[in-house]
């Protein structure tokens, strides 16, 4: 039952969190939307912080969950592979309302004041950017990519374009910066 | 006097804003960084939200500043004084400790809570890829660019790419995805 609403506090906590950053997001307001009873947020976790990394591990077990799913996809090239993961962030976007990525907003709005949320938040960049090198990698190894391609730096550029990308779909709330942005880079990738 | 302070509320709340977003800062913590008297926050401005607004116009008012100086500089040619004013922005960054841009900070934690910061920052951006859209025009009419070219879309990328960079820099207080975004995009545009 406890990890019932542990669970429950931080699904609809990671939803609010992408709405409204971390500062506006007050734990009554959480506590409320969840129907749990005032006070027991402490019981849960151990701070607001610690209540914000584990959201944030939440959101990344769907990103890894979806990194598995593409990138393994060996019926695709590699390259096709890796445009589909952020194809399917897109689609995730979509149903959110293009409110963009947690990462970027976390990271945007924290990394000033908390080293502990910059660290996080890079890492988690780090790792994305680490299962993509390997798929480069392997686009490499095909021919898909010139074999002076560096698959980290490339890996590293497409994640910070499409975080710029998702920040604008977020003021937009439409889709085209993030398929321009991937036409644009894909396109030159194989240029 | 009344406009000194506020000019002095506006400079300093600027680079609070940048460092710590805006609902983790509170007014009486910029009244005291300023030494304004408590209570006087309202003289100047209507509320957070107008104090807000009017920090984004002089961040703006800055930046027109340096796309005057390098777009306007017509010694270079126009893809060079593009890159230039990206430069002059690392070089800005730098000396703020690579906190990144406060358009992707305020865009980022506003966005999904308040439609006037949302419409502000993206007409922010609109404007800032128009002056660099009319400066790619020109590098389309002295074939630095083919001719079929949209300088809109390339220009929107540019600022799109650049944000991204700019929220990884700040993550990792490094310069190196700036630099990197700025090689991959003239590198692609030229190739």
């Amino acid at each position: 039952m406890a990890t019932e609403v542990r669970q429950q506090l931080l699904e609809k906590g990671m939803v609010m969190l992408l709405r409204q950053g971390y500062h506006d997001l007050g734990i009554a307001a959480l506590l409320e939307a969840t129907d749990t009873p005032k006070g027991s947020f402490y019981h849960h976790f151990k701070s607001k912080e610690d209540f914000g990394l584990q959201a944030i591990d939440l959101y990344m077990l769907a990103v890894h969950q979806g990194l598995e799913h593409c990138l393994g996809d060996a019926s695709l090239p590699p390259l096709q592979r890796v445009r589909r993961f952020f194809e399917l962030s897109e689609e995730k976007y979509r149903t959110e309302g293009y409110l963009g990525c947690l990462l970027g907003g976390l990271g945007q709005e924290l990394s000033g004041v908390s080293d502990v949320f910059r660290r996080k938040v890079e890492e988690c960049f780090a790792a994305i950017e680490s299962r993509i090198a390997t798929c480069l990698e392997e686009a490499i190894k095909r021919g898909e990519l010139p074999k002076n391609t560096s698959p980290e730096r490339m890996a590293k550029l497409l994640v910070n374009c499409w975080e710029g990308a998702a920040l604008r779909s977020r003021l937009a709330r439409d889709p085209g910066p993030l398929r321009d942005m991937l036409d644009f880079y894909f396109g030159a990738l194989s240029s």
